[in-house]
């Protein structure tokens, strides 16, 4: 390019340079390395290249464009925008060659590694830039005087059109290379699948000539109790379908633990499990194709989240390392390995798979795919993430770095252990008030949108009943009585003489709260009672514990933000988690839910191959405590078994809500609850 | 290493240096790249490193050696010495350590690069360097407060303690690494396998502990008409076992063209051959390892050379585009892949094959192994390589550049389609001898040491017979009918009245010479007819017109050295192939057999992974030239139909043999033969 040359400028990139008149727009964006698409290779056959010319003044970039900066519509834009339509203004960057000095828009359609912003709670942009991606190619035809193999030739097609080398091929593309390069008159497209760990590509289909069909994948959330898939298309990163099913081994054991153990008491019974589960995964893919209305086999890829325990039974490894100490891990990096070798034949037969790295035997690939989307790392806030299921997951970590453990939960969040608790579904209880003067409670209802104060309620509900308790309804029934002074700082339930309520109920040498009587029509008796508050008081202990394992390591007291994850963790009330001391002190304001962040982590590490180089990286870099060797795990266990904590202050949650100082301990010392240790997991 | 520190010199590398007192010698070689094996690291275990001090006065290097060089023997050489016998003067190199200047010869047994001096023909020395090899690591067990993968820390051992990075590890061997691991109570023993185009190492097996297991690798010659495959051990290159079985495509057509005209007319035609050739290798993998007494799993590669059509029916590749121009292969790289891929399950589940690549679309991996063996372009002199079969392969060449075609001689060289032609087998007359004054023959057959006219010929030869000619047989009786003035320079045979013998008889309008007349005793008449002249005139033709070409397009008239290479030129009389005319006039001390040089191209490729990576870059770098489209080919062809040729002068060949000056052509014209172009495979 010489200075006489018309000069070029690109928006909103601002790249810019001279090019020899007759340049077309592509090759020059290509030559700056701005973004513009571009599948067929500049043959005017996909209009991925469109760009908008802007004419006039543009004093920001020093140009006047003028009507004839760009070449006329040439034949190839006529028949295009006849056949397909080309929207007004635009031009195919292939075509439309410089003439003059020119400012050139690549709009965002245009763009490869365009910003795709998630629908979900945090609205991470994410940046589409997939392993698996079509290429055109013109290949050249066989010469007997310079006999070079097809295989070769594509090979350096590739290299030369799209600079992309070194490329392999599999023998079962070998095999169907020839036919496919002579039905396409030597003109195929190819996807290519790039490896995240270095620059090599491997062929995993071939189609003849221009291929217009879009390629696929599935983000598999792989969870023990279920199994969320989307399917996405890897050119945009919309989700095509969205389905789950319950995991198939829950018939081999309900919680993580009793799958390692029926793997221990079962010689096989791993490879059982194993078996059930990829089965799952096929029948989930050929049903979301189903959906979609495509081909299973345009399925190029599926990436995974899950915890240890799944990740080594769906991988086909015996978990039982994974359920004793040290908890040793198989492979602790990402997999990514061909989907034949785990038998997901509904995919393309060369179809991938990637497995997020798991941080430790206990902190898995979803805490993985967690730490993707909430990216503790990048925050210059000290952010805590929880995750919060029957075991939680937790990060802790700013820029200087990043801390990960887990910590034993069990199922009480989930509404098990809970006297009248329930699944999250219509009928169940999700959200409670209780007047801290009349001790009163108002309580709402899945399914239902009313109060159950309101005059229309009892009408509103008779359809879904008032059936029990649900995780996140046990965690605000048992901090608004904590509120209303019904139970103490110890978590023992007080008497209706020492409480002022008929609801305090008499249950053996205990109380319980009676949120709901529908015993006269049928219904049940809902109460909070000693056991549920001793459940919940055993299962915050244990994540405020490990929480504040990760702020002793990091040297902290308080945290700056606290992040709740999960599908759980979404429906639960800042406020009330923090009255529990289920999570630490913190403004409520910084206090947020980031949905399901493992499931948005699998997207993310599906739609782009820089992002699983960065969770191997990230991964490999995080703290790893593990909470059953530290020993302050148990001091710190016993001291948050109070409402919300025995010796942590709460500042700000005080400066908010009533604690009440009652105390209904009348043996003088505390009995019951605290001091004992789990380890439990699933 | 200071200057005061002991010197230690090592032979026969003569690498030299200073190391601290008490530095093991292993750990000295290590540092010096001196090639010293060792599989278990330097723990005493696998006693490959042992060493021979050598003591006195060293005036070559400088030194004197004292007795008191090296440490006394510690307790592990002593139990080894009990154990299995340490021979007189040898020490293992990790126990021993440094105490004063010494010289250390390294034994051939100790080395890693061992030379292996081939047993055949032409005693090619060759390197021990495969690509499969076994290490023993101990590995670090899991911590708690550093998670990490067991295949992680794997990696780490072989790093550290063999440099060896990165490994990677396929899903079967990541299921069995835990159990391994535990069971060899952290110390495992790999079996590591090395890509020939990068530093990469992929994990193939393991065992727990240290692992005494061989490891074995197949080198097969894939012919059309038979499969050879030597069973070979990977640590020294020796031979287990070999065998051959008959091609069982042979069923499907007999050569390599109704082979391909198969798979054109039967749909899945090309499938059924490849189905029945990978049966047949995993038939032969089984017995060759039952013959050996080895477990088939301990048969970790398997290195292939074949021509093109055998290539891509191994592969699953349908040949039809090898069956018509431009003969475009699917690859003309060398393939690197699971054996599974080919269904090999006879074999270790991870065994990895190598096919050695394909020059051309008729000059196969074969030839590529015939390059390898003989190579021509490491020659001073410029050689011709012509691998004598159905097709001859023939390579030209020499360190500045080297060349090959293929040509399509037919079968006549196999003794096919001759009247009296045979299979080389007992009772086969395969040299003969033709007094030129009598014109009476005399000749030896397969299977019986004395010549013809030996009194004790009948009785010897009673249990064989006389049944016909074989390849080599025909080549000397046209030859040798030449000399004796039987056959002009033409190729007509004479009458009774022409030749003064009444061997010349007549059959129909032409002569035919009687070599052996059995039929008093019930045998064949075995005579050479015209028919068969004109056949074996075709075939040389074709050879001498394509190694022609060759030197054409290098520029020379003549050769320096002549190689016959194939089983079949190993049998042939140089002065013989000469006098045809079938190779080009040279001294017929330069004229060599090679033996089975495809064959020991597929072992030399086993046994060394520099080898695969320099047979892949001398494919590339020769050049091709492809005999059907050359228009000299033709005119080279009609010229070579003469004996031993119509236009070159042969003077070489003319002072050693008399090449009488006789015409039987009595019709003034040449009627018969030459002129017609075939194009014949298999």
């Amino acid at each position: 390019m010489s200075t006489s040359d018309p000069l070029v400028v690109f928006t909103p990139s601002g790249k810019r340079g001279r090019f020899p008149v007759g340049t077309p727009i592509l090759t020059a964006a290509r030559q700056l390395g701005v973004d513009l698409d571009s599948v067929c290779g500049g043959r005017g056959i996909c209009s991925k290249c469109q760009v908008t010319p802007s004419y006039g003044e543009f004093s920001k970039h020093g140009v006047t464009v003028h009507e004839d900066a760009l070449s006329e519509w040439n034949a190839v834009e006529e028949r295009y925008d006849q056949k397909r339509g080309l929207a007004k203004g635009r031009r195919l960057g292939c075509q439309a060659t410089v003439q003059r000095d020119v400012v050139i828009d690549v709009p965002e359609t245009s763009q490869v590694h365009r910003q795709v912003v998630r629908k979900d709670a945090s609205d991470r942009v994410m940046v589409m830039d997939p392993a698996t991606k079509l290429y055109y190619v013109e290949v050249a035809e066989p010469d007997m005087h310079e006999p070079s193999g097809d295989l070769e030739r594509l090979a350096e097609a590739l290299k030369a059109q799209w600079d992309i080398a070194p490329v392999t091929a599999p023998l079962s593309i070998m095999t169907r290379l020839q036919p496919v390069l002579r039905k396409g008159k030597w003109a195929v497209t190819v996807a290519l699948h790039k490896g995240h760990t270095d620059d090599s590509y491997q062929i995993l289909d071939i189609y003849p000539g221009f291929n217009e069909e879009r390629l696929f994948g599935l983000a598999i959330d792989l969870g023990s109790t279920t199994i969320a898939a989307h399917l996405t298309d890897l050119r945009n990163g919309t989700v095509a379908a969205s389905a789950g099913v319950m995991n198939p081994q829950i018939r081999f054991g309900e919680d993580l633990m009793s799958r390692v153990s029926y793997s221990m008491m079962n010689p096989g019974g791993d490879k059982e499990m194993t078996r059930a589960v990829r089965e799952a995964i096929n029948g989930l893919a050929q049903s979301l194709a189903e959906e979609a209305g495509i081909d299973a086999g345009q399925i190029m890829e599926a990436v995974f989240v899950c915890n240890p325990v799944m990740h080594h039974l769906l991988l086909g490894i015996d978990p039982v390392e994974l359920g004793q100490a040290p908890f040793a891990l198989a492979t602790s990096r990402s997999v990514s390995a061909p989907a034949r070798g785990l038998d997901l034949s509904a995919l393309n037969s060369n179809a991938r798979i990637f497995v997020l790295p798991c941080i430790a035997g206990h902190v898995g690939a979803d805490a993985a795919a967690v730490a993707l989307t909430e990216q503790p790392g990048q925050q210059d806030e000290l952010t805590l993430v929880v995750d919060v299921g029957t075991n939680a997951e937790i990060l802790l970590g700013d820029k200087a770095r990043v801390l990960a453990c887990s910590s034993p939960t069990g199922p009480a969040f989930e509404g098990a252990q809970i006297s009248s608790g329930q699944r999250a579904a219509p009928g169940a209880i999700e959200r409670i008030e209780i007047d801290p003067t009349t001790k009163e409670p108002r309580f709402r209802v899945i399914g239902v949108d009313l109060w159950s104060d309101d005059p229309d309620f009892e009408a509103a509900a008779a359809a879904t009943g008032i059936t029990g308790i649900c995780g996140s309804g046990i965690i605000e029934a048992v901090a608004e009585m904590r509120m209303a002074g019904i139970v103490d700082a110890s978590g023992l339930v007080g008497s209706a003489a020492q409480t002022g309520t008929d609801r305090c109920i008499t249950e053996g040498r205990t109380h319980a709260y009676v949120i709901h009587d529908g015993r006269a029509e049928g219904g049940p008796l809902i109460t909070v009672t000693q056991g549920d508050i001793r459940a919940i008081q055993l299962a915050k202990s244990a994540l405020y514990a490990g929480a504040r394992l990760l702020m002793d390591e990091r040297g902290t007291d308080t945290v700056g933000r606290v992040v709740l994850a999960g599908a759980f963790g979404a429906h639960i009330s800042p406020k009330h988690a923090m009255v529990l001391g289920m999570i630490p002190d913190a403004p409520l304001d910084k206090v947020t839910s980031a949905g399901n962040a493992a499931g948005t982590g699998a997207r993310i590490a599906l739609c782009s191959v820089a992002a699983r180089a960065e969770i191997e990286k990230t991964v490999r870099e995080i703290t790893k405590v593990e909470t059953a060797i530290e020993p302050k795990f148990q001091e710190h266990f016993v001291n948050a078994n109070a409402l919300p904590h025995a010796t942590d202050p709460f500042p700000i949650l005080r400066g908010i809500v009533p604690l009440p100082d009652v105390s209904y301990n009348t043996k003088g010392t505390e009995a019951e609850g605290g001091g004992r240790r789990r380890r439990r997991r699933g």
